[in-house]
């Protein structure tokens, strides 16, 4: 029988604690400080969704309820959405330890096809990456992430990938991950937005 | 001591099934349905955001997680957000019983100063509302909304504010609430989008 380290029971932890999935809490900082900034600045409302739970047992005592079993949901949409200048915009972020590509099993089928609907549907959709070991993170827009998949049959995105399509968010103190910055620059670079003024 | 019927333990239930405050399941069913059509019939790409759970205990084994308590958190946001022709939607649903008002006790203040954010960003948003005694669903948008809370110390919305300015959504088979008929007419109508058309 294989016994993992995971075996612990009935622990008592703080949410904001978990780590669910490789979704790195770096990474999920920097934006949740970022986008705490843009509001502050009246720059954009960007906010995170909840986390899909599937509730599958509820105590009821007092007029009050106490879930008392549940599971983490594959989410279906990705984790940030909201409005800058009048814009849809909505993204998954993620953290890779691996030096040479992207692996996809970091995104689940639906959250590519909810990329996919909010393009066609002619909202700003992306991917943030942060490849930790050179740390650098890249935005990809979903038509760039889509196109990928559509062409390719590999199970990560090479990091060359993400230097040719992609977008590096250069770091800052204040926003510590300033992608809106990026989204200026694809916005008011060429009209097909694949173009970079930067490079 | 004040035990309600709401004492019950341990029920197994199937978590669609849960109703964990007064929004009703026949809005909200009515709702999805709609939203699955306009994704059918590629008018729109409209989805419910997962409900916020606060977890506080979870059960490690065999390295799948079950979580073992969490409760129901105070909802941020609203129910439903999406994307209709390139524009921000953002609506709450709520049905009431009562024939006079629609209880303000239904909204969290964090949702409203979402639905003010949203249209503060340049988004659409709105609170569609179901007078079930009346068989009636109101559109009522945030402006509207904001600017009633502004100017009133009510702890309800009268129906004739609905009636003055909100709008009314008129039932039909497919889609079931055509919700975005209205926004068609108030984007299509006058400027400031507080004239009806249907009026």
């Amino acid at each position: 029988m294989n016994y993992p380290k995971g075996i612990k029971t009935e622990k008592n932890i703080n949410s904001s604690n978990i780590k669910y999935d490789n979704r790195g809490m770096g990474l999920e900082n920097d934006i949740n400080i970022t986008n705490q900034y843009y509001i502050e600045k009246k720059k954009a409302y960007i906010y995170k969704k909840p986390t899909p739970i599937q509730v599958t047992k509820i105590d009821y005592r007092n007029n009050s309820m106490v879930i008392k079993e549940g599971y983490f949901k594959e989410p279906s949409t990705t984790d940030y959405n909201g409005l800058y200048d009048g814009k849809y915009i909505d993204f998954e972020a993620k953290e890779t330890n691996s030096k040479t590509s992207f692996p996809l099993s970091n995104i689940h089928k639906h959250q590519i096809l909810h990329i996919k609907n909010i393009v066609d549907n002619g909202g700003i959709g992306f991917l943030i990456v942060r490849f930790n070991k050179m740390n650098k993170n890249y935005l990809l827009l979903g038509e760039d992430l889509i196109d990928f998949l559509v062409k390719n049959k590999r199970k990560s995105i090479p990091v060359d990938y993400f230097e040719k399509k992609g977008f590096l968010i250069l770091d800052s103190y204040m926003p510590r991950i300033d992608y809106l910055k990026v989204i200026d620059d694809i916005l008011g670079g060429s009209e097909d937005g694949k173009e970079k003024e930067e490079k």
